[in-house]
């Protein structure tokens, strides 16, 4: 649940971007939202955090809280039906959500995917293979998927899928938690999903014959990065179940914008510390004779769908190494909120804008 | 949670319309879903009905039920933005979805909506103005906005709107337990939304003027039962609470349609006697001269969004007259399967086919 998408995949929008966080502040005052604590619960279950984080949380009266999140994917917004195949969508659709859930430390169980094509797509094998990606996903964590709406649309394909999650009363991970000394970690490796979005711009495609070089064996791991992405739920449930993070997020818009959202949630501020980025070996390895910055990418590139969080150093001994497979890196500190977000690059210390991928952009 | 968006309104569309039944059915088994009764319930909550009633459940373990429900609205296919206003449309999206809460005997309780709009439409009033239209019946009903997703799109607007409800455990009302011998009730009147959607496509457009006449007053109240739907959540809450109902849907699709998806889930026919169908007075007003037909249009026409329910005999005397000043009429009855679903009109007898819209329509 982020309030727009990505914003590095609207190139031929205007530069007149959404601007979501006023806007979701305007929502969240207009509805009278309650701040993240929940006190004060009454007989029914009732809202515990809503507009705002990764996603909403409602509290049961049985220990457990049902978390729950949605996202829209728009066809030439998000995605491009000639970049992708019907099973890819499926997944990601599907995995964006995931994402979410994991970035609340919750468990994801329902999903309700509601889909609009238009007649030529739904006249052919389309939607059935979107929904074997769907399904495929699903069961790889055991999500059942319990509804959703299958209607025409006059010309753009657009899913929007809500996913439901659980965790132990109290337990949901907010952005909002961070304290100046915790250490600031990522999951996995950074910047390859922009990589394989830019590749996918210059007209680069899928390969799929098995006898390909390791270049284009590269590039179409680079390609499958953004194409289909992985959700972090191994991790998302460690952290929720330790209490390992004081703050978590998931990275759909970019490091430089997500570490925004979580500071600016948490009223801190942060250092990263550019040497110690998990920069995707891949992408290093591709991008320079593509004319590609892999810090840049790493610092602004969206969808990466990593998480960041904030831990207490006391508790970063308690990190395991991996969790199915996937590393964690400690890539700065949190600091206070006068200290703004910065990056330290060598002796050099520079500010680290939101939205930078923006300004990178237009320059690369 | 229908499966494809009102048939009735993809005037547009070729002949070969989404087979959506046949679909969801394929969509069910891939999904290897249980059939809907929720026995060994697990330690955590659990799925009790999935894809195929107006919304899921998920069993918790302090006496309540989660339901939840998403529908999306696709422009050119369930709105043309010519005919209606923001706020108008706001009302819409999250009545289509309290209406499938109602049709479980649920209580709403939480909504996201994910909108998706074209740059144009993001830089003027426009979701503003939808915003305020969803918070005003959200407010009506003390459902809270808990969260979405707000996207550019390229050139149509879509929203989606999951709404999440809840129930005393077992307590939902599906599709699927009508009994031969229970009446067929109806919740409030039949045919205006229907009508006011033909006057809309004829290009008849709302009038704020104050000072209209009768017959210009009349027709505004037509559009308007289209352009802003009232979901019976008032009456649902009654089907729930006092156990009234062995089945219930919601009319979003039309009589003819949603009765058979009732009989389709409970095994059984119906008969439905036209005498003593709650023709919305309005529509017998406006049609005559504009040569609609008020009983194919109660009959067939979608989008009515009143409660359809068995109720036992026994029971029948139990119901209240009004709730919320919405009056409920008993329109037939629930036959064994073999029957078939019928109409008897004074002396004759005939077939109702589900989407009989469609060849009303050709006729009409």
């Amino acid at each position: 649940m982020h309030a727009v998408s990505h914003p590095e995949q609207n190139k031929s929008r205007s530069a007149a971007d959404i601007d979501e966080f006023a806007f979701i502040e305007r929502i969240r005052r207009k509805a009278g939202q309650r701040p993240s604590s929940a006190e004060a619960l009454s007989s029914e279950a009732t809202l515990s955090k809503g507009i705002g984080d990764d996603a909403a949380v409602i509290r049961q009266h049985d220990g457990r809280d049902t978390v729950i999140t949605t996202d829209m994917l728009v066809e030439d917004v998000d995605f491009r039906r000639e970049q992708t195949e019907p099973r890819l969508l499926g997944h990601k659709a599907l995995a964006v959500s995931l994402s979410d859930i994991a970035a609340m430390g919750a468990r994801p169980r329902w999903a309700l995917m509601s889909i609009g094509v238009p007649q030529q797509i739904w006249d052919s094998d389309f939607v059935e293979e979107l929904y074997e990606g769907i399904f495929e996903l699903a069961d790889r964590f055991d999500v059942k998927l319990i509804g959703g709406d299958l209607s025409l649309a006059p010309e753009k394909i657009v899913i929007d899928c809500a996913v439901l999650g659980e965790c132990s009363t109290g337990n949901a991970i907010m952005r909002s938690g961070a304290k100046p000394g915790d250490r600031l970690y990522v999951t996995g490796s950074l910047g390859a999903s922009a990589a394989g979005w830019r590749l996918l711009e210059r007209g680069a495609r899928l390969e799929n014959k098995g006898e390909a070089d390791s270049e284009t064996r590269a590039v179409n791991e680079l390609l499958l990065r953004n194409l289909r992405p992985e959700a972090r739920v191994g991790w998302g449930l460690v952290m929720g179940r330790e209490r390992l993070a004081t703050a978590m997020i998931d990275l759909s818009d970019g490091l430089s914008s997500d570490l925004h959202h979580l500071c600016q949630e948490s009223l801190v501020g942060a250092v990263v510390n550019a040497e110690q980025l998990p920069i995707d070996p891949l992408l290093i390895r591709v991008c320079g004779r593509r004319a590609l910055d892999p810090l840049m990418l790493a610092l602004h590139g969206g969808e990466d769908f990593e998480l960041l969080c904030a831990i207490p150093p006391e508790k970063a001994a308690r990190l395991p190494k991996k969790v199915d497979g996937v590393p964690i890196s400690c890539i700065g500190e949190i600091k206070e909120a006068t200290d703004g977000i910065q990056v330290a690059e060598g002796p050099r210390v520079w500010r680290l804008d939101a939205g930078g991928w923006e300004h990178f952009r237009r320059e690369g």
